[in-house]
């Protein structure tokens, strides 16, 4: 099984995860531990929230560069690491 | 002293903080211990990222609500807090 699928499975056990998904920048997506509709979800909706926040700290300084985002409503905690053309999208029990 | 800027000065004063504002979700001002120009910047940005974070929450689940919003870039952490027509914003140096 790839690395990158054991790293997914990985971080899929850790206490409280509720899964997890690699995308691309574009709205692909290339991994899950996720169903196919929660996938499309958040797929759909993170890489321009992640391209937003960029967009927001490169306005504010053209040598910094958005790093990690975290979004906490009352019922999850989503997890945004951006990488090149890809987010690593990690979506956490916010009660954990 | 009005108790809202007591308590943006108290928050001011942690290790590390760059500077606070209370801004409307219009992009309006209402308080900050930043300069103009900064103040500026961060508010017409703030707002926006935190409505389409909000946005997304309730698009996956109509009975949730964004609590929190953590922007962390090389140089800075951007903490958001929601509450009503207002957002409070945080900048905090990320290396403290």
């Amino acid at each position: 099984m790839s690395q990158v699928q054991d790293t997914l499975d990985r971080i899929g056990k850790h206490k409280g995860v509720l899964g997890c998904i690699i995308a691309g920048t574009d709205g692909s997506i290339h991994k899950t531990t996720l169903d196919e509709q929660l996938t499309q979800d958040y797929t759909s909706m993170v890489p321009s929230l992640t391209a937003l926040a960029r967009n927001m700290v490169r306005e504010l300084d053209p040598q910094n560069d958005l790093e990690f985002l975290r979004v906490r409503s009352a019922k999850h905690e989503v997890m945004v690491a951006p990488k090149g053309d890809y987010v690593l999208i990690v979506i956490q029990d916010a009660a954990s």
